[in-house]
C-alpha cells in the first residue's frame, strides 16, 4: 500500500517488495456480490451478566450474528447486498500500536473503492506512523459527545475503530449512544492488539499478536543460543503484553526457554514474591547440580500485578494517587503491611511502583522492571544459600531484558497482513449490511486464507460483568466491558507448556523459529496457540444451525408419527442437558 | 551441518531448511586441485613498527602472501598441491561467540574429508553452543606451553584458531613459539568477530558482523517505527561491539536513526560528557521546535571509553584494581579530579565503572549502561532549560535499550554462512601448503561468491606497535599486536553518514531493512560498509604484480635503447614517489 504521509523515505529492498504484496481474500469476499446471512440473536458467555448488559445496551444488545458468504447457494435468511451507494467512512487507531494495523485501512479502502469509487475514507490523525496514535480512550461523556458531533458534522456513514479490549468497549458504547441519538453513523470495531487478549468465542486472535510473538521468539531464541554458548548467565526476559500472559505463553512454545512464569499461574496459586523467588532458586540449584549455570526465563510484564501482595500494594498506591497525594508522600501513608513490603523492595522498583496508573487503572507495566526485581531477589537468595552451604555451585549471574518496543514496530508477518486486510474488507460489508455495534470477525484462521470464514458479531455479545469483592461477602458490580481474556489454565495451549515444562527446564531443548520470513519455509507459520486451540466457534454455530434446519426439514407436518416421536424425545433430552449447563449456578466460576 | 552435540532438540521449519543449506564455494576452491601462488614477502602497514615486529617474530615475520587459484593457467611461482596425506587438525573457538562461526568448522571438515577421508578434525570443547566458549586468551607462558604440549601429544598437523583481534594475536604468538620449538603443528587464524574490528588491508570484514548488524538494524528500525507512532519518547540504544564503533556505524546506515554517536568522533574531537549532553540536548530542542518529541539515538558500548575524562577515570580505577584495592575502597583513593567526576555520576553508573576490567584491560563495556547515563544527563539538562525558560517544549522522556545478546545468538545470514564456510576450506589449503602463522582471507566480498578471491596472509603483516604516551614527551612501546581497527573518519563509510546526518536528525527518514531473510529480496544484501568501502587489496596487489611482470616481459635484454630508457625514467619516478610515501616520517600519524 502506498502511503504519502510525511517526508519521502528511502525504502529497503525488502520494504519495496512488501509494498507490492497483495494480501489474499477468501472466496466469500471476492467480487462485488457478497451475501449476508444472519444467525440467531446473540447472548453473552456470562448468563449472570446478561441482564446488566442488556439494560446498558438496549439498542445494541441481542443482535444476530452475521456471516458473509459467496453469493451462490440460496439459503433462507440470506440477502445479497446489491445497493452500493457512496459511503463516507472515518477510521481511527485507538490505544497502542500493533503490527499490521495499517492493512485494515488498506482492506477497507480497497473494498470501499471496489464497490463505489465515489466512497470516501477519512483517517483521524491521532497511533501508528500512518495516522499517529490517538489518546487511549473515547469514554467520558465529553469525549463521546465530541465524537458524536464530529461524526454528524462530517456526515459519516460509519466510524471504524481499530484497537484492543478497551477500544472495542468504547466502540460498543459509542454505537449505543449513536443509536440512542438517532445518529446515522454506524460504529464498527476491529480486533487489533499485540497482547492477544481480545479473544473469545468469536475472535480467535488479534492482528499483531502473530508478528510480535514471532519477533520476540526470534530474539528469545538468540538469547538461548547465547546462554548455551557463554554458559555463565541467567537471562530474565520480560515481555510486553499487558495483564494477560498470552505473548509469554506463545513465545515459550515457539522457543522453549528454560522457564516461563505466567501471571495466571501465579494468581491462581496465590504465589508470593518469596514463593516465586524460591521456585526460581530451586530451579537454578537443580541445574547447577547438573553443572549448568545458564538459563533463560520469560516473564510477562503483567506478572507484577498477578502477585497478590504486590497487587494489594499497587491498589493502595493507586488509591492514594486518586486522592491526589503527591508521589513523595505516598510511602508514608501506606498501611503498615503494605509499607513493610514497600520498604523491603530495592529503590529502583519503589520508584517504578509509585508511577501514576494508566488510563485503564493498571500499573505502568512497561515501566516496572519486574525482571530486575526477580533477578535481584534470586541473586540475594542464591548468595544466602551459598553462605549457608546449602548451594555449592558457582556464583549466580543474571542479565535482564525487556522486549517490547523492538517487536511492536516490526514489519507485519504475512499472517497479520492477510488477516488485517480481510478484516478491513469485512468492515465494508458490515456497513453495507447496515449493522451497528459489531466487530469484524474471521474464524478458522489456522487454515489457509481460502478456508477462512468471515462474519460479524455484536460487541455486546463479547462482554462480561466483573464483580469486585469488597471483603466480608460484600461485592460491587462493574460496568459491562470486553475484558481481556486471560490464559485458560485448563486449556490445550497451557497444557502443552505444562507437559513440556520439566524437559524445557532441565534439558535446554531450545528451539529457534528464526527471523520472520516473507518467502520460503516459516513464512506461512501460524502461532502455536492458534493451531493448538483449534477453535472454530463461528463454524460450529453454523453447523448447529444446519442440524436444526435438517430436523425441521425432516420433521415436517405430514411426517410419520414415529419420526415425530423420536424427534421429540431426542430434542427433550438435548434441551434438558443444555438448560442445566446454561443455568447461572452451573457457571459458578464467575470471572474475577 | 548436522551436529550431534548435546540433547536432541526440536528444530523449527526454518532451522530444518537452514541445515540443508549448502554454502557456495568460489571456483578456485572447487575440486581437489587447488593451485597456490606466492606473492612477495610481506611487510606491515606501520613501517616504524616493522623492526619491533620482526624481532618479536623472527620465524614468522616477512613470509609471502599466498593466493589460492584454479589449477588451470600456468604461472611462475605457482604450485599445484597434489599430496594429500591424512591430516590431524584441532579447532578452537577463542573469545566471544559470533554468528556463523560454526560454518568455519563445517568448511574445514568438508575440505579435509574431500581431500582425504582419513583426516581427523578434533574440536576443543571450551565458545559457542557447538563446542562451548573457551577462555578469552592463550597468552601466558603457562597457557602457551600447555597448548604446545597438547598439540604435540595429539600429533596435530594444524591448530585452527577462530576469533577476533585478541585471538589472532595469540595465534601469531603460538605460531612463532611452535616454529621456535620445532613443533610440527601449524597455526592458522580465522577472522570471526561480530565487532567488525579485525579489519585491515587483507581482511575486508569478519564473520558475524553482517548478521549482527542486520539483526540490530531490524530492531532499531522497529524502534524507529514505534517512535514515530507514539511520538513521545527518545530511545537511547547502546550496541555491542567493543571499543570500535563499526556496528553502530553500519546499523545507522541501514536504518537511518536520528543520531549515531560514534566513539571515534568523540575521541577525535575530545568531547567531554557535558559537550555530548549539550549536543544531544540541542538536537532535542531543535526537533521540539518542529513539534517533534520523539527520536532514536544509537551509541556504541565503547563510547564510555572514548570520552577523555571518563577514560582517565577508568584508567585510575583499573590501576587501583591492579594494585589489589578492593571495590569498596577505590573511590576514596581516586585523584581529586577523578573523584569529582566520579561523585557527580549517578549511583548505578558508579557501581558499573567500579567493575573489574576485562582480560584485554578494557572496561566491562557490556555491563556499563552508557545509554542510561546519557539519557539521565540529557533529562537533567532539558529540565534545567525548561526551568530557565530556554526550552519551551514538552517534557523530555527517554527509553533505554542495550542490543547485544539478542543479536549475537542469531541464525547466521547467508553472507556469513558462505563466508565462514569458504574460510574453513581455505584453512585446509593453508595447511596443505605447509604455512604457519597465517590468517585465511577472502577478498572482493562485496561481489557474488563466484568472484571471491581466496588467499592467506601472515598474521604478523597485520600487526602494529602502539606507543603509549607517558606524558612530558616520554613514551613506552607496546607489544606488537593485531589491534582493533577503528572507524576511519576520513573514509567513505563515515563520509556517507556525515553527509546524511542533518537529514537523519531532523526529517525522520527512517529506513527498515526488515528481518533477516533467507530467501527472496534482502537475502543477498551485503553490509553497507562492505559495499561503500570497495576494498580489494589482495586483488590490487595481484594487479601490481601483473604490471611488474609486464614491464619485465617488455623490457627484456635485447629490447631497444629507447624502450629501456623510457622504462628507467618512469620506474625512477615511481620508486621516488613511493620511497617518500613509505618513509616513517610521512606516516607521522602513529596509531594511538
Amino acid at each position: 500500500m502506498d502511503s504519502d504521509y510525511g517526508v519521502p523515505r528511502e525504502l529497503s529492498n525488502l520494504q519495496k517488495k512488501r509494498t507490492l504484496y497483495q494480501p489474499l481474500l477468501p472466496p466469500c469476499l471476492q467480487g462485488t456480490t457478497v451475501r449476508v446471512e444472519f444467525g440467531d440473536a446473540t447472548a453473552t458467555v456470562d448468563p449472570a451478566g446478561a441482564n446488566t448488559i442488556s439494560r446498558s445496551f438496549p439498542h445494541t444488545y441481542g443482535q444476530p450474528l452475521a456471516h458473509f458468504l459467496r453469493a451462490t447457494a440460496q439459503v433462507p435468511d440470506a440477502q445479497i447486498i446489491t445497493e452500493h451507494p457512496p459511503f463516507r467512512v472515518g477510521v481511527v487507531f485507538c490505544g497502542r500500536q500493533s503490527p499490521g494495523g495499517h492493512n485494515v485501512i488498506w482492506g477497507l479502502h480497497s473494498a470501499l473503492k471496489t464497490h463505489n469509487p465515489k466512497s470516501t475514507l477519512l483517517g483521524f490523525v491521532g497511533g501508528y506512523d500512518l495516522l499517529g496514535r490517538t489518546k487511549d480512550q473515547i469514554r467520558t461523556t465529553e469525549q463521546v459527545n465530541a465524537a458524536l458531533t464530529t461524526c454528524q458534522t462530517l456526515k459519516l456513514d460509519a466510524l471504524v475503530i481499530i484497537g484492543g479490549v478497551t477500544s472495542n468497549t468504547d466502540a460498543a458504547q459509542l454505537a449505543e449512544t449513536f443509536a440512542e441519538s438517532k445518529c446515522q453513523t454506524k460504529v464498527v470495531g476491529v480486533p487489533v492488539s499485540l497482547n492477544g487478549d481480545l479473544k473469545n468465542q468469536f475472535i480467535e486472535t488479534d492482528v499483531g499478536f502473530d508478528t510480535v510473538c514471532k519477533v520476540n521468539s526470534q530474539l528469545i531464541s538468540n538469547v538461548c543460543t547465547d546462554a548455551l554458548s557463554a554458559e555463565k548467565y541467567y537471562y530474565f526476559i520480560r515481555l510486553m503484553g499487558r495483564k494477560a500472559s498470552h505473548v509469554a505463553l506463545e513465545c515459550a512454545l515457539q522457543s522453549h526457554p528454560n522457564m516461563a512464569i505466567l501471571g495466571e499461574e501465579v494468581a491462581a496459586s496465590k504465589l508470593t514474591l518469596f514463593d516465586l523467588t524460591k521456585q526460581v532458586c530451586d530451579a537454578v540449584q537443580a541445574r547447577a547440580e547438573r553443572d549448568k549455570y545458564h538459563g533463560v526465563i520469560l516473564l510477562p510484564e503483567g506478572l507484577i500485578e498477578s502477585i497478590p501482595e504486590v497487587y494489594a500494594l499497587l491498589q493502595e498506591i493507586h488509591g492514594l494517587h486518586g486522592q491526589g497525594v503527591s508521589i513523595d508522600n505516598i510511602s508514608a501513608l501506606l498501611s503498615p503491611w503494605a509499607s513493610a513490603l514497600f520498604e523491603f523492595l530495592p529503590p529502583f522498583i519503589k520508584r517504578q511502583l509509585l508511577l501514576h496508573p494508566e488510563s485503564d487503572d493498571s500499573a505502568q507495566l512497561s515501566q516496572i522492571e519486574t525482571e530486575k526485581l526477580l533477578a535481584h531477589l534470586v541473586e540475594m537468595e542464591m548468595n544466602k544459600r551459598m553462605k549457608e552451604g546449602t548451594y555449592k555451585g558457582k556464583k549466580f549471574s543474571a542479565i535482564c531484558h525487556f522486549f517490547g518496543y523492538q517487536a511492536r514496530g516490526s514489519l507485519p508477518s504475512k499472517f497479520d497482513c492477510d488477516y488485517a486486510y480481510v478484516l478491513g474488507h469485512i468492515c465494508y460489508h458490515i456497513l453495507a449490511a447496515g449493522l451497528n455495534g459489531y466487530m469484524a470477525t474471521v474464524t478458522n484462521l489456522k487454515n489457509p486464507v481460502n478456508k477462512w470464514r468471515c462474519g460479524a458479531a455484536p460487541i455486546t455479545a463479547m462482554m462480561t460483568v466483573w464483580r469486585h469483592s469488597r471483603g466480608l461477602g460484600a461485592s460491587s458490580i462493574g460496568k459491562p466491558a470486553v475484558h481481556p481474556a486471560t490464559i485458560d489454565l485448563k486449556g490445550k495451549t497451557y497444557e502443552l507448556l505444562s507437559q513440556n515444562a520439566a524437559k524445557y527446564l532441565m534439558d535446554d531443548t531450545y528451539r529457534n523459529p528464526g527471523p520472520l520470513q516473507f518467502e520460503g519455509p516459516g513464512s506461512d507459520a501460524k502461532s502455536v496457540t492458534l493451531c493448538v486451540e483449534d477453535q472454530d466457534y463461528m463454524g460450529q454455530i453454523k453447523k448447529l444451525q444446519q442440524y436444526l434446519d435438517k430436523v425441521r426439514k425432516i420433521v415436517k407436518p405430514g411426517c410419520s408419527q414415529d419420526v415425530l416421536k423420536a424427534a421429540l424425545s431426542s430434542m427433550a433430552s438435548v434441551t434438558n442437558v443444555l438448560s442445566v449447563m446454561s443455568a447461572p449456578s452451573f457457571n459458578s466460576q464467575t470471572p474475577l
